[in-house]
């Protein structure tokens, strides 16, 4: 890997989180502070958040849209995190929404804290849990917390968190 | 402004650029590396990107897609970055670009330089320009350099570089 910044070069994502470790309300206030200062296109901002901390109801109205085999370790992180966004054109907005996400993980980076995004679930069904307007689209669930023993994970978990990053050769990005 | 940390706290969009400013071959490399070390739904990597130096032929193919109004500052920048994906599902690889432009932008604070990205361009022009293949979407133009004298700018584009940074208030964000 090339010389990266610390807060990009030790990001990775975990699924063995700290069970017993809650999101401070410090915590919780920057991360989002982060992403309230990522730039949007003509500043639209179209990121919208739910905060839920481990066992309150919002936590709990994300976690059924997950599938199960990720409820498994996500429900230790401290806290999930719902990204949506509002946009009118909806790839502008998620893209905005995605560079939000990032900053707010590299800010999670900067407290100690660990992320681990999922893209994959039920989006409909928590719109509705958490009764969402008409044109707030989840798109990311941010699992956020303090970094756990991995050998708490289940045995085929333990396998995937060992597994190396791996990424494409810089070359294949390339388009001129 | 809660405590970020530097890296994001320190960012901001100009228009001044210095025009006698080259990006090196090492600080390409770092960037692009940042992008590509991003996370994705399912380690897809749907980014790619087209870098143009100013002055070459990429970065001519770049610039004449923007606005002429942000030709005017946009051409002093060292380089133009050209950001697409590759996404089946547009906003899924939309998200999964802008978290790589994102970590790319950190990156560039971190060798101290700036970014400004702008969304509206000619896609289509710019796609033509660059021959690119049939599902790459061009999503954003980057244009990164040393950050240069504001009062070499145009007046109403000094103007706009003198406006405080605003976003809308933390409350405003939160769904639940």
């Amino acid at each position: 890997m090339a010389d990266l910044t610390p807060l990009l070069a030790f990001r990775w994502s975990p699924r063995s989180f700290d069970p017993t470790a809650a999101l401070t309300e410090d915590e919780a206030t920057s991360l989002l502070e982060a992403a309230r200062w990522a730039p949007s296109a003509g500043n639209a901002q179209p990121w919208r958040f739910a905060l839920g901390h481990r066992e309150d109801g919002t936590w709990k109205r994300i976690l059924v849209g997950l599938p199960s085999g990720d409820q498994r370790w996500a429900r230790h992180a401290a806290a999930l995190l719902l990204g949506a966004h509002t946009g009118g054109d909806p790839e502008r907005a998620a893209y905005d929404l995605g560079q939000a996400v990032a900053h707010l993980t590299v800010q999670a980076t900067a407290l100690g804290l660990h992320v681990h995004q999922l893209t994959r679930f039920d989006r409909a069904g928590v719109a509705t849990e958490l009764d969402l307007a008409v044109g707030v689209r989840p798109m990311v669930v941010v699992a956020v917390g303090q970094l756990g023993d991995p050998f708490a994970l289940p045995e085929d978990l333990l396998g995937r968190e060992a597994e190396l990053r791996r990424r494409r050769p810089l070359a294949d990005l390339l388009l001129a």
